[in-house]
Formats: structure tokens, sequence, C-alpha cells
């Protein structure tokens, strides 16, 4: 029985709660620390008894052998030290902080101490994605060559969140720059970005970019391209199709339903998964059933804190590639 | 909140129980009764405490106010009628009953003492075909012509089960009548059947069929033809089409995965999901919402016991026509 | 280089003359008899020198090999026998004649002259069919089990063409039945159809039926399904899915075009091809081919005269089943 | 009736010859010059009376109001300037001329004689991608933003071709270039690029890369990606999309034919057409139709000199990009 403590109960604590409580089995959860109203509600509804706004509930409680820190961005890189140094296992949302510097130093602290990571890369965990993967391993396509990813939302977000989220490439790319490592099995070493703001010109005055896309090259020779967008009419669009040697694999959106509908003006098809809350369900419940699982049979991490940096530096690169309007070795870019 | 008990913890009561007392808001399974000794256990996991043998432990239980039924076939007429007699609301497994006669004098007992009933023809809560339903209440393809359904299990259940089951038609066949019913908003007027073992002369020597075709006439002169076989090496199939004058709308197999893989030999796409546990775990779900639901708003049952007596008497039409070799008019079928 | 001569220019036969004359290598066209004002001009623009109203300019010449017989129904027969008598090779359009008895007098004579004869069951040519063809051939789906034909025309001809059709069985369906035994490779011994008037009540009152629902039995125990409309308002409608031990093939219908576009109401793609001059423009062109190298190999014909025969025959074990309400046997239509 | 010569029977020629002598109506081939002895007899064979060695035989008859010009790309511009001060109108394969000036100084050569040029950038008028284009002009997905364009070919030509062929992006994506200019209906201001040899290093050896991929930014801030590649195993690969502020086009790979195949391994469909000959087969006969069109109208060209010099100024930016390793203003390329 693995025990654990959830340290923030917003949207994304709300979705580990309910998972590791109801859907995993030999888990406990026994706290749940800085809820606001809803989240104590909540919390009590599933069954948690201790809910405390103070973390030491956590930090102190012997019994508890992992944490997952799903607070606000800002507070990851002090619970996660504070989690470490009580010797607990972390599984913690990305980013591990905002500042490439501190979320290095953070990363540092962990491994020094030798205490379990794992970042909160959930689209890893997709049945697409991660059959991508398999299908990669048994050379189905050969050698990779060419990778392409759409990712879309379906609006943008409030220019209040825009703001505070440092920007497209550390808010949006960095899941598909991770995605990018994940399905190529190789390292970026060069990155080139455009971007600009077709959706909205508030996202700019805001003094961010609506639409990007980015051009990585691999230590192999091998080379992708992102193509993202804050808006898509026509629903969440979540793709990729990877090229090798011998194929193909493309990733298709999940739809609504599996309705053909032929009139006068053609066929018609539903459309897809309204946002990542539905798409992703399932990859939230795999992702933790996964650090579980790893816990319990002391395998090394499936998404290392050291994954969390490298997607952290890739994003950095594609903000100066925008600057200077040139190409970036990723080598380039210092931490401090 | 409305307050259950569950007789029979077999395969469907676990899907049941577990929807219950876990998925669905306002509502508490107090009892179980008849359970096994794996489904005893089941039960104690999910947090019953009051699980018995004795039927009574429901039956006499003033608290609750509606039975789902889901122990062996043979049973539920006596469970359904002790049921309504002690004026609990049913949920009911289909048969009622394998004859037709005390399947219909069941429905009369429970209809005179006015407790509502509805048997669980889960396919109607599947996503896709309620949302067919719904483009068809649209008038999205006008008035309805043709039906066609195909069904086929990915291979055939073992010899012994064959013996009960009380022939393809009313086993197997018997969800693809209470669709076509559903889906046409129409009665069935007449059928005509051909069958034969083309998968395993064993459920030949068995006394049944494995393979059938079976058109239906309806009151408005639309026609359905329904295809079944007991086993499909690609997978599991249920798909419908339904052509109307205004155009078609096509059920395609949801798919394990969405890839799409290009080789020298084409693309290829994923298998269907494997079989019925699958394919409508949802729709176990949405049913018992549904049930739940209308007991809550006191609305009339969505499938009601007319509904599964219907689908018997096209079934027994449908035994008739493969006997004799023409078209059955299905008020023909006389219940006794 | 064979030489030939065309008998009737109608829609059928500007389609043969151009195929012969500019898109097959080897053959001749010499002679063209019996065209009306436009098929004259049509002729002369194709560099026909010979263009006649008298039969004799083609029975007579001895320089030709082979006949197309194009020309209206009626008169297949009459000219069929004639070309053979001077011992001419035969390619004609179905059907041999409207009389069943007429049409099997007419495949004696011929075969007793023994002169080779091929009807023209186009849809045999088509790429996709004679591809699913040779993927049974190859074992890919193995036994074969099951049959389903959908064939909707977009919409009705005029109510003057129906009276002279012989009615849809004859006209449109036997299409379908000659498909289905060409797919399955094996006899129809029984046939069982429901028909009705569900498009226009014009047709019923010309005594023919526009919707029908077709059971075919085989020989070897397999069943085939064939829905029919003679209107479909979202396109024509030229479908098939056979299924076997193994696997499914399904053939869908070829598209305008190959785009989707997703929009807020979801994915479309484009609408069939409009109707049989482009959907089997090619499947004309193969088949002349074929008919030509036939000749120039000595083989024999691919689609014989007992071919033409026997989907007539299923026709009228149709038409019967439909009166009388129950399965008639094939081999109980006596042709006199 | 338009008199036309051709100068060059190579592949392209007959293509182009086929079409205008059997295909298009209202249009006579005069005259064929330098065909090679293959060319020769293809042209007797299709009953051209005048075939010649010297170009003279096109440019000093008055009767031939248009030229097509298909020889090697090194006599493009030579043929182009001498039909032109002959008074001929022309349509040209491209490139003009493999050198970007010489190229340019054609243009302004015909441009002054004020006689009208078309290139011959068939793919615009492939069916596909010519809907595209009108679904964009009624707006069906508003404001254009990205453009995806995938281009492999389905085997490296030979090392001797790569040698004489400008390169990839001259010589392969400038296609692609054109498309993209054709589509977006908007210039293309800067242009980055990675490219390398992923296929066949004896492709290096020669000088040059075989898989690209070329990121373009059009001047109101819509940006496109291309990706190149010489080899496909699956097949030969042309797709599209286009992502607007409404909605998606995307443009699929035709396939050789409408097949599902189910089985154990799941669903496959059929491989795509095999390469450009038949890929683009209606493409170059609706270019050539639209051409005589054109002439007969007095309309301007659809396919301007113009344009082929600004796909070849693309070309040369991308060239440079992946020299440089930076973004390439398309302004400051010059051409002398």
């Amino acid at each position: 029985m693995i025990k654990i403590g959830i340290i923030g109960i917003g949207r994304m604590g709300k979705i580990h709660l309910e998972n590791l409580s109801r859907k995993i089995k030999g888990v406990e959860v026994l706290s749940v620390v800085n809820p606001g109203d809803e989240g104590q509600k909540f919390a009590l509804n599933n069954d948690i008894k201790n809910v405390s706004n103070n973390i030491n509930a956590i930090i102190e409680n012997p019994e508890i052998d992992a944490v997952v820190i799903s607070s606000p961005s800002s507070t990851h890189s002090e619970y996660a030290i504070k989690s470490a140094k009580a010797g607990k296992a972390i599984f913690c949302e990305k980013p591990i902080d905002m500042s490439l510097e501190k979320a290095s130093e953070t990363i540092s602290v962990i491994s020094e101490l030798n205490v379990p990571i794992m970042i909160g890369f959930n689209q890893r965990f997709d049945k697409n994605f991660s059959k991508v993967k398999d299908e990669i391993s048994k050379d189905t396509i050969g050698c990779l060559r060419n990778l392409h990813i759409i990712s879309r939302d379906p609006q943008p977000p409030p220019i209040s969140y825009i703001k505070n989220s440092g920007g497209l490439f550390k808010d949006m790319t960095i899941h598909d720059f991770d995605m990018a490592r994940f399905i190529m099995g190789c390292e970026v070493v060069e990155v080139f970005a455009y971007g600009d703001c077709l959706v909205n010109s508030a996202i700019g005055d805001a003094g961010d970019i609506d639409s990007a896309t980015v051009l990585l090259k691999f230590e192999n020779g091998a080379m992708a391209t992102i193509e993202n967008s804050r808006e898509a009419k026509y629903g969440y669009d979540q793709r990729l199709e990877v090229f090798g040697s011998k194929g193909v694999i493309k990733v298709e959106n999940p739809l609504k339903s599996d309705l053909n509908i032929l009139t006068e003006s053609g066929t018609k098809s539903d459309r897809h998964l309204d946002f990542f809350m539905d798409r992703y369900e399932a990859s939230y419940l795999e992702e933790m059933k996964c650090f579980v699982d790893t816990l319990k049979n002391n395998k090394s991490m499936p998404v290392s804190g050291e994954d969390g940096l490298k997607a952290m530096i890739i994003a950095e690169a594609a903000n100066r590639s925008l600057i200077e309007n040139r190409s970036i070795k990723v080598n380039s870019i210092k931490i401090k």
C-alpha cells in the first residue's frame, strides 16, 4: 500500500485525487493540503479525512510515502524540495519552476537527495501516443526522419492567464517539445521558430504570440515541425505524424462519435473531443498508475526531472530564435 | 437519495454495482443478495454492508426503493414479481423469461401493480446509437426507408452456453430486434429469416444456428436487414446504417486507437474494441443513470416491459420463419 | 487487328465507340449501323467512314470479326442471332431479351453455332469489385459467409422508362444478382424479396416498386442481402461488403475529391461520383479491352451468355417471391 | 481552331501531345520538332504529319498560333524567346531556365513583346488542390493562418539526374513553393530551411540533400511548412492542409482502390497512386485545356512568367538559408 499526500486541489489536483482514491489499487490518499474551499469540499466528498492548510500535515507525516504536487506553478519548487528533504517520492506537475535557473537547482537538490521525481507530461501516457512509441520500438516504420506535431487549443485563455503563462512556448509548446523528444528518442540540437499574433491582437499587447511554427533539428539529422495556435474553431486539435524509412504513423483526433452522416452536401463526421479534460482524461489515470507502479517496483521514473528541464531549455531556445530570427543551438542555452 | 438492492452479482451485477456505488450520484446500494463467493468479495470491496443469500434481505427492507435484477435468466420472473408486490421499482436484465408466455404474464402482473419496470437493453444508451436516434428526431435524413444492422461476436460461446441460450434469435438477435424498433420508431409487422451453421457444426448438433440473415418489414413499409454471426475473426462488429429520404447515417465500430500506419502494403488502422464489455462499458453506466434519473423524476421508463416482450415476439417469428421458410406476420404469434 | 461493327449508337454505343476507336490498341471500328441523327454525327466525328441504317452493312461485311450490340433491348436477340449466323463474335448489352424464354433460345442458338458471346455486365470490370474478387482468390478473408450489396440510384428514371423496364428486379437488381454470383463464385439456390413504393407512388401506379430488399441463399449455405432504391438524395450509392471466416472486405464509394473540411460542425468529405457514367466510366473501357483481348487470345468469354441467363432467372425468382411472399427455389423457375 | 506546335517529345511532350490531339476540342497539333527516335514514332502514331528536327518548322510556320515547350530545361529560354519573337503564345514547362538571371531576362523579353506565356505548374490544376482554392474563395475556413505541405517521392532519381537537377529546392520543392503562393493567395516574405541526407549518402556526395523542411512566412503573417523527401517507401505522398480562422481543409492522397479489408490485424486500405504520372494525369489535361481556353478567350494566363520566377526566387532563398542557417528575406535575393 502506497500512502500519498496531495498538495493543491485545483483543476489538476481534483483529477489526481479522484484517480488515486477511486481508480487505482494499492494506494491510499492520506492527506490533502492547501485546498481552497471548493477543494476542501471535494476532498471530503472523496472520504479524505486529513484536510489541512498546512504543508506540514504532509511533510511531517511519517506514514506518507509520496507527494503529488499540483499547487500553483510558483510553489512547485519549494514544495518539491521540502518533500525531497523529508524523503518523500515526488510527482510534480510541469513546470518545476518558471525560471530555468531555479528549476535546474531544484532538480539538482532532489537528485542529490536521491529521491525519485516524476514530471507530469501526461500526454506520453495517452493510448495513441504511447502506441506510436511502441510501434517505433517494433521498427514498424524504420529509421525516423521527420515528425510533425499539430497542437491547437479550441479558444485562447483569458489575457490575465496569458500574462502569467511564461509565453506560448513555455506554456503550450512545452508539451510538444517533450512529445518530440519522447517520440524521436533522441535529443534536439537546434531550434528555429516563427510566431505571430493571428488570433487576437490583445495577446500581442500582452507581450505574447498566439500562433507559432517551430522547427527542430535532432542530433541524428532528423527534423520536426510543430504548429501551434491558441484558437481552433473546429475543435481541440492534437495530432502527430512521424515519417521513417519504412513508413508513416499518423495519430488522428478521437471524435465524439463514430457516426457518418451522408446528405446532399457530402459525408459528415463528428467533432473532436472538446478539450484536454476529455481528450486526455485517460492519460491522467495512466500517468498516475505508472507513478504508483514505478514506486512499488523501485523502477526508474518514466518522466524524469531531466526531461522536465530539457523541454524548458528547448522552449528557451525557441524564444531566443523568435527574437533573433535565426537558428539557435540548444547547447548554447546557458542555465545561469 | 434512491436506495437500491441488487439481486445477483455475476458479470452484469458487478457492472451495475460498480456503476451505482461509484459513478452515479444520489443513489445508494443498500443490499446485495444471491452473490456467489466471488460476488460476495466484490460487494464487500465496494463497501456494501448488507450482503445476503436471502432475497428477503431486499424484498422486506422498507428502505429500498428499487431493485436491479441481474441474477440468472430463469429467476428474473420470480424476483421481478416479488419485488413488484413489495412495491419496489424494477430494473431487469433481458430476458424477462425464456418463455414468452411466462414473460408476458410477469409483465401483466407488474403492470397491474403499477410498478415501474425497465428492461436492460443497454445498447439503446450507447453514445453512437442514441445519437443516431437524435439525428433522426431532428429529421437529418428524412423519412426512414431501410435499416441494416450487423452484429457479430468475436468468437462463439461454449456449446454448453448455446444449449441453454434459447437459440440465436432469442439470445443474440434480440438486441438487434430491439435496436430496429428503437431506431425506426415503428413496429415490425413481418419477419423472414435465413440461417445456417457456417462457423461450427457442433452448434448445429446442439440444435442451433450460428449465422443468420433476418429481414423485417415495418408497418410503414420500411425494411430492415440484420446480419448475425457467432464468429468474427477481425473483431467484435456492431454497426448499423439507416437510409432515409434525405440521407444515410452510418455507425462505425469504435477502434482501439486512432493510429493510421502507412507502409509498403497500404494504410492500416487498429482493431475494433474487443467485446461488449469494452464496446458497451459506457452504455451500461448511461442506462443505469437513466433508470435512476427516471425514478427521481417520476418519468415513464425509457425501455418498458412491453419493449422486452415485443423483441421476444419478433424472435419467435424469426424462429418460425426459419422452420417454415416463409414470411411470418408478427401478429400471428400467439402468446397463448 | 480485330475489326468491329457497332449496332446502335445511343448512350452505351457512344461509350463503346469512343473506347474502341481511341483507347484500345489493335482494334478498328469498321462500321456503325442504326444510329440516330445524333449518333451519326458522333460516329463521323470519330472518323468512322461506314455509317449505315442497314444491319447488313455489318452482317454482310466479311472483314468484320465481331459486333457490339448496344441497340434497344428489344432488338438484341434478333441482331445477336443474325451476327452469330454470320460467324461474328458478339458483345451484347444486357438483357439478351426481356423474355426469359426468348433469351434462353437466343443463347442456345448462339451456343450451337459455337460463336463466342460476352454479356455487358460492366461492373465486374470496376477496379474495386475486381480487386475484391482478387483478394477472395488469394484467400484474404477465408470462406465466404455473407455478402451485402447496396445499390441506389440518385433519382428515379421517368415513369415512361419504368413502364418498359421489366420491373426493378430485371432492370436494376439484375446487376446486383450478377455481382452476387461473381463475388461469391457460387450459385444462388433460393431467393426471398420484400419490396415497396417508398419513393414515388407514381412508380407503384405504373405497376413497379422503387425500394427492395432481397435475400439470397447460395448452394454452400452462404447468404446475401441486396438493398435497392430508385432514389438516394446523398448520391449514387454502389457498395458491397463480403464477410468470410477470416475477415471482411468493404468497397466504399469513390468520392469526387479527397478533401476533408473541418469546421465547427465537424468534418465533411465530398459527395459520391454522380451516376454510373462517372462511377463506371473506367469499367466500360476495361470490359471492352477484355472482350478484345479474349478474342485475340481465343480465351473463353469472362461473362458468358449463361451468366446473362442466370441473373435473369434470379430476377424472375425475386419477382415471384414478392408476389407469393415466400422463399423461391431458383431451380423451380421454369424457362418455358 | 487553335494551331499548336510542340517542341520536344520526351516524357512531358508525349503527355501534352496526347492530350492536345485526342482529348481537347478545337485545337490541332500542326508540327512537332526535336523529337528523339521514340518521340518521332509516337508523333506519327498520333497522326502528326509534320515532324521535324528543325525548330523553324514551328517558328516559321505562320499557321501556328502557340507553342508548347517541353524540351530539356537548358533549351527553354532560347525556344521561348524565338517563339515570342515569332508572335506565338507560349506554354513552357518549368523552369524557364536554371539560372535565375537568365530566366528573369527571358520573361522580360517575352513581356516586352507582349506575348502570352503560361508556366507548367500542373499541380494547380489537380482537382483536389483547385477545389481547396475554391473553398478558400468561398470563405469556408476564414482567414488563412497556416499551411502544411507534404511532398515525398516514392524513390530517389538516379545520381546522374541529381547532379543536373539544380538541387532539391529548385527541382522538387519548387512545386511546393508555387503551391504555397497559389493556396495562400499572398506573397512569401521570408524563408528558413533545414535539410540533410537521410535517404542516401550518395546524394550528399553529389552535393545535394534528400530531405528538407522549409518554413515560409507570408506578408500577412501566415506561415507554411513544407516537408520533402526523395524517398517514401509507402508510396508517392502529396498532401496539404490549410488552417484558417474558421476551420481546416485537408487534401489526402487518392488511393488505388476504395477497399477496406478487415482481418485479425485491423483494417487495411490500399496504397497511394504510384507516382506523378498517375496522380497528376488529369491535371496535365486540365492545365492544357486551360491554356487553350485562355488563348481562345483572350484571358490572362492562369500561371504567369512572373509566377515561374517567384517560385525560383523562393528556392534561391531556401538554398541560402540552408547555407547560412538563418532566415532569409525574399526581397534580399538579387536577380543579378
